[in-house]
């Protein structure tokens, strides 16, 4: 394992905290040269700040994707020029309140199992460097209420199986 | 990060294979003298054998928990006098097939979160050295089939919040 590199625990535990479109884009904009506090820094802010520091690729895998929030958050990433793909469970991507039809309105590659196998991970790989994993699914009642683990790392050793398992998903998925 | 320990991933996708209970005996008594092949790697065969290197401490904290093998595992672990603990989800615990109910036969014990929220985590800890942790549930589906991930770590900076979190639930969810 190579040193320097950061392996840290984002959240245990329930993530708590709600957070306004608002917030996002602060987060997105630090460090902020406003001389205001800053002082908002929870598991859930974590999350988002990790994920939002993706500057050229999003690559997404998760069984279930219902907050808004997050939502927010890679609509946000996409818009501003960085590659989003996203990998989803075929049955829970269909159920009320699901952001998959959102991501794929504005232009997201949405793309799931067509197997009858359940599609469990719920992990990110930001610029194919960070990868973000654990136990949370992207919904409400997982990131305010469950008992959650989520694991970031950029340690390559941990890395990349998860690049290339994405990409083995992604193409063994493609629709055409 | 401290240098030297491993990091790596048991398994990712399907973890495949059924082992019967002979193979858990065999795995268990790893390095094995005997001059046959015992050439079966698997993720689970791994995920196994990280199980049953516990020599003194086994604390598990999965929101399902219905796979046979991983029960027998378990109950292998405590006849050989290894200290286990499980915390488990309320609602999960009650469905059919739930091995909960063959461990506190055995004399295992396990508490469950007593609250509404879902205890979510799929993790374990060995002698509260070695993490498990993943998106995969104890179950057969699980293991036989759905895609799924699995890190393990000796790395100190990810295992003690594990550590501290199975603690902090098993301390909050007794049932005295
Ligand atoms: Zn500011
Ligand atoms: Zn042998």
């Amino acid at each position: 394992m190579s040193v320097g590199r950061t392996v840290k625990i984002v959240g245990l535990g329930a993530l708590a905290i709600t957070l306004g479109v608002e917030w996002l884009d602060r987060l997105f904009r630090r460090p902020c040269p406003c001389p205001l506090p800053h002082g908002l820094d929870t598991p859930f802010t974590r999350l988002l700040q990790h994920l939002l520091s993706a500057s050229m690729s999003l690559d997404l895998c998760v069984f279930a994707f219902s907050s808004q929030e997050l939502s927010r958050a890679v609509l946000l990433l996409q818009t501003r020029g960085v590659a989003v793909r996203v990998v989803t469970d075929k049955d829970y991507m269909a159920i009320t309140g699901s952001q998959i039809g959102t991501l794929r309105n504005a232009g997201i590659s949405v793309r799931h199992e067509m197997g009858a196998v359940h599609m469990h991970h719920k992990f990110a790989v930001v610029d194919s460097r960070l990868l973000i994993t654990g136990s949370l699914n992207w919904t409400l009642t997982a990131i305010q209420s469950n008992k959650e683990n989520i694991l970031v790392t950029e340690e390559p050793d941990l890395v990349f199986p998860f690049v290339r398992e994405f990409q083995q998903l992604w193409d063994s998925n493609d629709p055409a």
